[in-house]
């Protein structure tokens, strides 16, 4: 229990020692200075957003069935819905019945419900190396302790999951197109992961918010079709439709879901109605099918315009890989380099990343640092990496004329 | 931790033991049966959403700044928003700058910040007798004891919070028209209250979704303008213009702000945006201050309408008190009734109802129960009165042949 001042009456639970402002949305305050390009926002491109089908969506729904619209409604979600993403899950390999699925608030508060459902203050949680933050933040709230599972370029190394201690309530990964490292999980990769798993008695939590914005090939089965009865699959309709209504989905296995669903109606009683209806009106003739090639296509052209940008101006000693789907590129910077302290001066000189440190659960590799291509235009990411690369090698010069 | 079966590799955290499906809605599944005159539900009336506003604005904010509404968004909510809260709550005498206001999912999810950001396992938390079931609900994943403060028609007794033990976290108190009780605390009772809880040291949630539905007349000043510093203040649009939208928001004290802020930000990042710019839309030039009262009049109407049957139809011994606002009636049945019990008999009648036991943190008084007054017509009040009057006589006949 800590007393928030001598006079206050209020006594903050002992969780919020733990609990701290997100590095990124701090940084991303930063950012908005005029004349900063950022590369820091996990923001899709606003461009991709359909704005004339929400526009159509609404107005439907609201001549349709304005008052469903408005008024309480079922915590699991709106059926149809719930039965759309039945389909697009059943058809991805998942055993994904409706009855089983949950529409959330995003997919971040698929990951708050997990650790409720989940996680005692002190239990284990099992994460990649770095993982994402916002999964670390979720999931703090409940006093768990974090185990980081090595991992190389092809996602977790099955021995680190069979080196776990026993006990791990759930391993969190994110397979496709990894945020912040951009990396996808190859097949056998897969498999191997799941057969550590489930010889280590530790179940998965699968977060697939990209595993739609593949730029080159489309990823492997997801974790939860090659085990379904121990896999928690997370989506989201934040990077293919749009992330300013909050629409995600959780599908859960059997043992889980009763529970889920009691602790999303002590949450909030149930994700908006509205919001839920419009996207079904969106979504429900296909439309992604013509909509996620066309973020593809842009995307992919950003990407490369990053691969390409990075090529010409960090320096040597730098490491990344183009990744084939998502976000964000993943850069080690040369020895010497800390992301965070470099971070000013990148300001300074008019671009933004996200230091890589707040995406690790232990030891952060200080070096690291990711980039989105997404919300730049393929000049604008040439003119933004140029000035990072400036600003590496001023530091660099700096240290050999200290040494 | 509890596993969930023998073979599954998935384990529970303790709280869910404590976690259970709301009552409320099981039995709002069961009242939706053809034929059956619901007055269970704590829904508003659709007749009184503002369909037509609604449309415009979801049209004007798509056609106005689209991109700004599909994008992920601040999370303390849409600046315009938190300044109209500011305001408004500055003239009902709070403490209220936009800066200390946090937009959410509805005021569940403000319920559920609370308890995340203040309760530690096994901390006390104060709450009424009877109290609002989604706020017992919202607190228990933290695995709190509750204290019930005994209370009369009048609310909190003071002398119940001085008995109090010391520690508890804070005081959740529903001071206008309570759900479930439809009672209003006084303005010398509030002043009591206060000051009892400023000599205990327990700060107070002070929770307000009815406030603006009063049929007589208007409620005195909330507990926050009386004691600022020591009242978190929660309201909600849910009941003056729709549910359906997921829109509440939180005033805290200026310790809390940051703690809670980031709690938020791990429970779901924030509150869609889309909804909040169509609700600032509807709302920014006083279109609540032409609404409010046309819901006003059809509610009193219903109250009234609710009031008369009651008088009509219960059989003697049975007591309640018309309340002077918000949604539902309190009814205490006469002795040897158990709501519970009766339940699937008023059910066969064409009569649904919640039983009262729900609302009470310890020794429910069986013979209460709760009916909404809001979502029937007088006519369908007035017939489903009748019905429920029909089986608690039929009741009483048998249990007098019983004896």
């Amino acid at each position: 229990m800590t007393s928030t001042d001598k006079t206050s009456p209020w006594h903050l639970a002992r969780r919020c020692e733990r609990m701290n402002p997100s590095v990124i949305r701090e940084i991303l305050k930063l950012t908005e200075l005029p004349g900063v390009r950022s590369l820091a926002g996990g923001l899709p491109s606003a461009a991709t957003f359909p704005v004339e089908e929400m526009r159509d969506a609404a107005a439907k729904v609201l001549s349709d069935t304005p008052r469903e619209a408005l008024q309480y409604a079922a915590s699991e979600g709106f059926a149809p819905l719930r039965e759309w993403v039945s389909a697009k899950m059943t058809a991805a390999g998942l055993d994904a019945p409706a009855e089983r699925i949950l529409i959330t608030n995003g997919s971040q508060q698929a990951l708050d419900l997990v650790g409720k459902v989940m996680l005692d203050a002190g239990s284990t949680v099992a994460v990649e190396t770095p993982t994402y933050l916002g999964a670390l933040q979720a999931f703090t709230p409940n006093e768990p302790a974090f185990a980081a599972v090595p991992c190389d370029g092809d996602g977790p190394l099955p021995e680190g999951i069979a080196a776990l201690p026993p006990g791990v309530r759930f391993m969190y990964v994110l397979p496709n197109f990894q945020n912040p490292t951009g990396r996808v999980v190859p097949a056998a990769r897969r498999d191997a992961i799941v057969a550590a798993a489930q010889a280590a008695g530790v179940p998965l939590v699968e977060d697939n918010p990209y595993g739609d914005l593949w730029y080159d090939q489309a990823p492997p089965q997801p974790l939860a079709a090659r085990w379904p009865e121990g896999t928690l699959y997370i989506g989201s309709f934040s990077k293919v439709l749009a992330p300013g209504l909050r629409l995600g989905y959780m599908v859960c296995p059997k043992p889980l879901f009763a529970k889920v669903l009691q602790a999303k109606q002590a949450a909030d009683l149930h994700t908006g109605s509205f919001a839920q209806r419009v996207v079904h009106q969106v979504v429900r003739d296909g439309f992604l099918d013509r909509h996620v090639p066309v973020i593809r296509e842009r995307y992919r052209t950003q990407r490369d315009a990053m691969a390409t940008a990075l090529r010409a101006h960090l320096p040597a000693g730098s490491e990344w890989q183009a990744p084939s789907g998502g976000m964000f590129f993943w850069v080690r910077l040369p020895e010497g380099c800390d992301a965070m302290a470099l971070l000013p001066k990148a300001v300074e000189a008019g671009v933004a990343y996200v230091p890589g440190a707040a995406f690790y659960a232990h030891d952060a590799d200080v070096r690291t640092l990711r980039l989105s291509f997404v919300t730049l235009s393929p000049a604008d990411i040439e003119d933004a990496v140029a000035r990072l690369g400036g600003v590496l090698r001023a530091h660099a010069a700096a240290q050999l004329a200290e040494a």
